[in-house]
């Protein structure tokens, strides 16, 4: 019974021991965040009705929904994976209209594309989302809160100063149709224009002026566009900017309400005690998705423009009602987890945590100190210290080596001498980075052991 | 754009923010002991290739694997959802030949089973399992290990004393296989000889009698069964049912390589200082499983028989070399998280955490004090207590029907005379438990709500 040799599906990942320690650090970190700000946990399933997903993420979208063939009864092909995590919270919210609200949760899983995987470009057919969203709350202090726990998580995290400072891009989907007006086209190119301009990043303003005169807009367009983007720069206060890009649109409603909003904000972020010197308010920032309604955010590392954005969102008041109830507004972000721990690695960020939660080895120089060293173990488990016996007994060189290669900082061995010590149980406690070693009473072994716990 | 009404797929859920709190802080209890044992995180994807799951769950299991109708590229009906945790470990094992031995893992993810889903049997089509498993470790330590931390974990959890006490089950495949034997079968009818057996708890000795007179045991074979369950019993100590045992089949060698594992296990059990009187030596426990080959254990509440095992697992040295390579020997136990979480809630022992973190409510009595509110909601969060402002300033009767209906422990509202105090800001901090209602400077209000998160 010879099997297959053993292969992953292309595009999806095994996170071995060595990756997931510092990935649920990270998590547990971006979770105590979210918890202070008063959101809650919420899973969905990984597979949804296909009726609930099919139409809600564009014609593109719909390709890259993985359906399942289950022919044994009659959902054949009725259901699909879960392709991100907002559409979900729309379907719980809708099929909870008794919730208090403002309802406020997160949520981490993994969703599903049918993709052609890039995996050198971070483009997997499964990956993790993390999404943190306000239902239930008007423009305001919901959107202000999402941005003021963006910051706090970023710098909590290390994206607080120096080459590793992160600025959130914002701006409001009101003002960006009246700058699409503004260059002469009608608010029904909105999408259009947002597309163009999204990718400014990527392509550069020559490759958006050449995306952009595809939808008609040169010359003379082009310059009202230049106005409004040379309001903005990277150094300018976002209420300065705001007052300016006022200022270009006199008596225009859809800028005046978008500039009001942001405004609102702004003034909520500077109560909460949220540095506004970390946003910048752009107001040729678009965001792909259709249903954004109202602010709109992402976070970069203006130092590392290649990286890409770390987190990204804004507010969509009108697709909670698309199933089937009355529209509910809402606002979140989703962080980019696999580009944040990536960003990390390669800011050195992370420090390497080895390919165990284990912190002492103990090692049995012969069979016959292996009861001792159960018992060693013991203590060291009562009081906190993730601990284990090596499974066997003699040539130590196996037990050092082991330890080695899967960074455990220290190996206990208890010999003989060790074992029959007149004061009571002794180890010899080798701290692998210092390479010192000591024979010790056991308890002082485990205080040791557990001050380095508490220390990491 | 009317939508279509909300439904998810039958046998998946939502867990809401009332079911994930206590669901996170279960899983959180357990995590802590599988990381003092030494294991580590590991997860895998939910999308295999259907080559490495088919064949490996039996023509039932096979049946019930949910394979995705992805024709978009050649991967076309291919891949298949993970259909539990064990496999993976083991194709995960296979193809890093290079990791050190013992390889200790945990992996708490979903999986998913194309069956008919029985609700309030709690059978789903998408459920969580939680898997710990040491491979690369012959028998003995590693397995007393498994089982020394199936006891700590339950006693964490309170499953320690009087009717909450859960019990472990354990025997050997060897020592089933000469009991199977002993009743008059050939050793290759082991398998219906198990799957008979292990019906005993749902349909009682008479109906197992029944069962096994079908595949052609009774009188003298049902005989020779009895002779070896009487050597059992619920208050014998398992090292004494070894000898009863022993003494049962002098000189066979199946019956004497069980019985000298299970008492390898046992003292090594005594040596980590678990306690035996919580093992339950049972010679006719099988555990449906094919794959196990030496120890098998499961965990019970003998006062509560209708809730069923909480956990199970065993040793399976054969099943990794299934994948290509060498036979690698392992050994772990699955915990059923929905089962557990179903007794602890049935037996009282899940405090209602209610459907928020957030422990303070902040009101303010007008806009005016909406400045001040966003300071105090700073102040509680930077100690540490999860906070939030109700997004309408005025009306308090409803921050406080929010805070009830989401059961958050305070409300506090700032008015103009506490947000103008002489000696600075206060708050009006009402107990929701007591009805208790101060006004105290915010310092003093972090301070007890501080305490309060830390004391829950």
């Amino acid at each position: 019974m010879a099997g297959p040799k053993p292969r992953t599906f292309k595009g999806t990942r095994d996170f071995t021991p060595a990756e997931m320690i510092p990935r649920e650090r990270l998590i547990e970190r971006i979770k105590r965040v979210f918890r202070l700000y008063g959101f809650s946990p919420l899973e969905t399933p990984a597979l949804e009705m296909l009726s609930v997903l099919a139409g809600k993420y564009g014609e593109e979208g719909d390709k890259l929904l993985y359906k399942l063939d289950y022919k044994n009864d009659d959902f054949s092909s009725r259901v699909a994976l879960r392709y991100d995590l907002t559409v979900p919270l729309a379907r719980v919210v809708a099929a909870h209209p008794e919730w208090p609200m403002p309802f406020k949760r997160y949520q981490i899983q993994p969703v599903w594309r049918a993709d052609r995987p890039q995996i050198r470009q971070g483009r997997f057919r499964e990956f993790y989302q993390c999404d943190v969203d306000t239902v239930g709350a008007e423009e305001g202090l919901a959107d202000a809160e999402i941005l003021a726990l963006t910051i706090e998580m970023l710098d909590e995290l290390g994206f607080e100063s120096g080459d590793r400072r992160a600025i959130v891009q914002l701006n409001h989907r009101r003002l960006l149709e009246a700058v699409c007006v503004r260059c002469g086209q009608p608010r029904e190119r909105l999408a259009d224009f947002s597309r163009a301009l999204d990718k400014i990043d990527k392509i550069g303003r020559e490759g958006v002026n050449d995306e952009l005169a595809r939808i008609g807009i040169t010359g003379d367009g082009l310059a009202r566009l230049d106005e409004v983007l040379e309001s903005a720069g990277p150094n300018v206060a976002p209420l300065e900017v705001a007052d300016r890009v006022r200022a270009l649109f006199p008596g225009d409603p859809a800028a005046t309400a978008g500039v009001d909003g942001l405004v609102t904000i702004l003034r909520a972020l500077d109560d909460l005690g949220a540095p506004l010197a970390r946003i910048s308010l752009n107001p040729a920032l678009a965001r792909g998705l259709d249903y954004y309604t109202g602010a709109v955010f992402e976070t970069v590392l203006p130092a590392h423009p290649h990286i890409g954005s770390l987190t990204g969102g804004g507010r969509y008041d009108e697709l909670i009602g698309l199933y089937g109830g009355a529209d509910v507004p809402a606002t979140g972000t989703t962080i980019g987890l696999d580009r944040m721990f990536a960003a990390m690695e390669q800011l050195g960020m992370v420090a390497s945590a080895g390919a165990t939660v284990t912190r002492v080895l103990l090692a049995a120089y012969s069979d016959e100190q292996v009861p001792a060293c159960l018992h060693a173990v013991r203590a060291f488990r009562e009081a906190g210290v993730p601990c284990e016996l090596f499974p066997k007994a003699g040539k130590l060189k196996k037990p050092f080596a082991h330890a080695d290669k899967l960074n455990i900082p220290f190996v206990a061995v208890i010999g003989p001498d060790e074992a029959t010590h007149p004061d009571g149980l002794h180890v010899s406690l080798k701290d692998l980075s210092t390479g010192a070693q000591e024979t010790v009473a056991l308890a002082a072994a485990v205080k040791r052991a557990r001050e380095a716990v508490l220390s990491s």
